[in-house]
């Protein structure tokens, strides 16, 4: 049984945890909901980059992800701050949806799946 | 090759499927989709439980769940049901969204990917 | 630190992912969305056999399955492509919502995790 290393849990979710080498982040936010969807997209994967270095990895070893988008249509937009912020030759998997998200001011909540 | 044991496959789905330690399991319904979002949220997760004690595992080696809400205003009250049921330092990360279900009474489908 | 395998990583997404065992396939869309519920689901099935053989497994292997329908009521007609597809008792676990989908004409999206 390997240990299950979890960040900051609180009452509903953890910040990141691992497990046998594999780190799961949840869903993440940006944390100023008053911007667009580039400055919301830019501010959760900077969070994805800050849970990823504190289980000491990043996002050259992506696996998953999933990204949800409050309008469908904000997904080209969003795809150029994903694809610049993406390493070369180093995107995971991924399926973007559009789904209502839990604050109606956010744009934009991306979950990975990652490796160390 | 390591073995994957899946319990209960059906035409669609199993019940849970483990592999490598890793145990995944199916959107979880209400048994009675004519209980509230409280009272499906929790036989939601009493067939999590039960699924993962056949696994030999339990909810203190949550990894990932996601969790769809059928009306995203729901969240809080299915908090307050997801909080007491999780163990205290033990969330998984998670995905709260909202989406339609397969069946319209359905308020709440929770899937998740544990370890032994 | 195992070693990623990633097929076609283009700026998005890779076609799949492998990992320590496990492979991660992105959301399959059909090739033809002029194509109606039966017929996209087994284009998408058809790309997900594709890059499980790239990556030496096959629709026997499979651990989770995530299915986006666009419209619900496809639920059915789609779950027929997917039951005659699936090996008999090797239903992976699954959950199947709706979404809004990146082209308007696409009614379904898989996406799966399986192992070799």
């Amino acid at each position: 049984m390997s240990r299950i290393i979890r960040t900051e849990p609180n009452a509903i979710l953890s910040r990141a945890v691992e497990y046998h080498g594999f780190v799961y982040t949840p869903g993440a936010l940006a944390r100023d909901l008053a911007k667009d969807i580039k400055g919301q997209t830019a501010e959760a994967l900077a969070e994805i980059d800050a849970v990823l270095d504190l289980h000491g990895t990043d996002k050259t070893r992506l696996l998953q992800a999933q990204i949800w988008l409050k309008h469908i249509g904000d997904r080209a937009a969003m795809n150029e701050v994903w694809a610049a912020w993406l390493p070369e030759g180093g995107a995971p998997v991924r399926a973007c949806v559009q789904a209502e998200l839990a604050d109606p001011r956010a744009l934009v909540e991306i979950m990975v799946v990652a490796c160390k």
